[in-house]
């Protein structure tokens, strides 16, 4: 009975945005999948992630992955369960994880799945704090500033998927954390999961001030999410010779002006050092992160939190999301049971 | 006979400068300096270094040393010859390298000078090539930028001081350097220190375009002394994974705004390393540093390039121009033969 043709829908790529995505980037489409051609398989998504790094492949600027291309689905990544299978490598029911998220079924080949390995953690974990969101933050807090116990770290869009892993992470290390949110509801979500110092950025606008209450002799190191005024107050705040990650300036990515920065000349009186990274890079860690990961949420040490839309119609919604700052953790949107 | 009381003119801090410093900033003053007291000796300044620090130094605001206090006679470094002594440790004839430029004559003790070494360098190349420019240029290439054979870097205010020496430094690790200078008298200097690709910043206001075509498929490391523009197409152009020294942002020195960077974003997607650093934590450097220097301006890897103003009245005339272009290598003034 799989092998007859199903309807999958999906999201394709409309319109390239000016500035902050709309509804209007995004087109519904739907598609036949028939039963899978020799060598491949037939899965159907049960999850999908949206990620703010998409937002650079809406773009034909340079990015570090390949621009969306208009009319096509959108691509990310997503778990999902083999339902028809033309291959050895993989059964009915195998779960398996692919960068084809943004539709509801499709057919490929094995080489591009990878079959989830079992472990203890939920499946879609392998989309948020064991997957790159995870990652992401376990490269930035392990691998660029390399915490030791009783530093301060500042850490800013500390309620999103990599900012609350990077918040725990840290914690763990044995620093003190000062966390930056929006909102009420955000920040108690901070409190909850151990963030020592909260900023409200909305509420309190002089983020400058902020910081200095919070750390009246500096920050030993910040993990940015955000860039322009968060770094910029960061840079103000830094101590000598603190070190920055930066792992992506949300707060760029839909500007096509330039970035005012009071402070950057700190960088050289200060000693700082910023540096840039990508999780695309250490993905030769990813068995060891899992494993890792799986441990740490074991022992308590890191708690899943994630926010969940349902059907695929709500994923640009749970993208845009993203943006105005309507997540608590990993965005994921579910698809099918 | 030098015991006797004599005069000595010196270059106070009148004025604290709103932006760019003018020759109200300073004035002349003069001060009977007598026979040096017990434990001290009277010294004779020969030259005397000015430095864009300095001008970090006319501040109140946060920098990394000390605020030059109003009324009082400017510091800076400065090389002279002991005229009377006073004390076991230094002879009447010795040269002496002080941080008491500024001023024809004084009275110190040994514990604020030291006595030059001999080496086959003038005395005057202990403020340039030998001195604090040259050691900076020296650990902002080879300690922060650690050149391979090969690489590209590009050196703005490759004219100066501390670019003209890290010009040479770098080519003498066999990297190609692009230097950056305004004006042609600059740009011809650049190509007799053996600079690969000269940018006249004045001529070419499209950096961006003119590291594009110096450096087609991007720069490997950048040693930044000016910031603002220059930092940004170097931003534009640096190649995944480039490395960035601020050494000094010689355009921000005199501003009160920010500086606007279109192309911070990228730090993160080129996975750049920025990295600040200052001399002074490199001072434990100095003597194997100086006998280096001596053993390269020998072999001719390093020329020695200076810019002369005679006496002290034109100390912040020399000062100035270190704002407006003025100097090639390292600017000095010769207060007595």
């Amino acid at each position: 009975m799989y092998l007859t043709s199903i309807t999958s829908r999906e999201i394709r790529f409309a319109r390239r945005p000016e500035g902050i995505p709309t509804l209007e980037t995004f087109a519904m489409g739907k598609v036949a999948v028939p039963a899978p051609p020799a060598g491949q398989v037939r899965v159907r998504n049960i999850w999908m992630s949206v990620d703010p790094y998409m937002r650079g492949r809406m773009m034909t600027r340079e990015s570090y992955v390949p621009s969306f291309r208009l009319g096509e689905p959108l691509e990310g990544g997503a778990i999902g369960r083999v339902e028809a299978s033309k291959c050895d490598a993989l059964a009915p029911g195998d779960l398996v994880q692919s960068m084809l998220g943004w539709r509801e079924a499709f057919n490929a080949p094995p080489s591009v799945l990878a079959k989830v390995r079992s472990t203890t953690l939920p499946p879609e974990a392998l989309l948020g704090v064991a997957g790159l969101p995870g990652l992401t933050a376990f490269v930035g807090v392990e691998k660029v500033i390399k915490p030791r116990a009783g530093e301060i770290i500042f850490i800013s869009a500390a309620s999103g998927a990599v900012g609350s892993v990077a918040c725990q992470i840290a914690k763990a290390a044995g620093a003190t954390v000062i966390g930056s949110a929006g909102g009420a509801e955000k920040c108690a979500f901070l409190r909850e999961i151990g963030v020592d110092h909260v900023i409200d950025y909305k509420a309190e606008p002089d983020l400058v001030a902020a910081l200095k209450a919070a750390a009246p002799y500096g920050i030993d190191a910040y993990f940015d999410n955000v860039g322009a005024t968060h770094l910029d107050a960061a840079l103000h705040s830094a101590k000598p010779f603190a070190r920055f990650a930066l792992c992506g300036m949300i707060s760029e990515y839909n500007k096509t002006e330039g970035t005012n920065l009071q402070n950057i000349r700190l960088t050289v009186t200060k000693r700082l050092r910023l540096e840039g990274f990508i999780v695309s890079d250490h993905f030769d860690m990813i068995p060891q992160f899992v494993d890792q990961m799986a441990r740490w949420v074991d022992n308590g040490t890191i708690k899943i939190h994630q926010t969940v839309e349902n059907g695929i119609e709500n994923a640009p919604a749970a993208f845009l999301k993203l943006f105005s700052g309507g997540n608590l953790g990993k965005m994921l949107v579910r698809l099918s049971d």
